[in-house]
């Protein structure tokens, strides 16, 4: 067991094609020992957005600071924290900030798609 | 695709041994077509307490509201709004609320074990 403060991981920025202003925190993963899922802190700077992308792994999401929008297969809808949210695999999909507070959420995924492919950053 | 607000999903009163104090929603889980882990928001009351026992597949936590206590194998841990916490697999463990302020933490599970075994809550 272990017990962790998310602000005591160190945040990596994420470096992706269509990415900006996005820094990811590992709070749950393969590295800790965790055998299915694993989760991740996304702190999304005012201007932001993750990449517009889909991929054959779902996401589980919690909103944990400020608000947002979603799109999901080319309409978009408003997130704000408290707000859970699941995005099916093959959707395609972004979070943006538009501002001008950050947007924070978690973000959970499998660790593995597709009969054994590695998911990224899990 | 879904967003859904805790509050709006119904919550259900936990029966099982050792359990006192305890509801649980299920934000996202196989009902909702999530293919490998749920997602549950569990509230425990001043003085309840979930039931102390272990079992062959992990937990992922964050404490949302409140703080506690969890016990690992016999040890007794404080916990508190905004902690993430890993319980691995056949870990002896129970999470109390001693008060006098509401506990609300969500926990998130494997949907299978052991080779195709239902994880109970999923």
């Amino acid at each position: 067991m272990f017990i962790r403060r998310p602000e005591s991981v160190e945040a990596q920025s994420v470096q992706m094609d269509g990415v900006a202003g996005v820094s990811m925190r590992l709070l749950v993963g393969k590295s800790d020992g965790a055998p299915t899922f694993s989760m991740r802190l996304f702190d999304v700077t005012p201007g932001g957005h993750t990449p517009r992308h889909s991929h054959p792994y779902e996401h589980e999401v919690i909103v944990v600071e400020g608000e947002g929008r979603v799109e999901h297969n080319g309409s978009l809808h408003p997130i704000q924290k408290g707000d859970v949210l699941y995005m099916e695999p093959g959707a395609m999909h972004q979070f943006t900030n538009p501002g001008p507070a950050p947007l924070s959420f978690i973000c959970l995924v499998p660790q593995q798609h597709s009969c054994g492919e590695s998911v990224p950053g899990s």
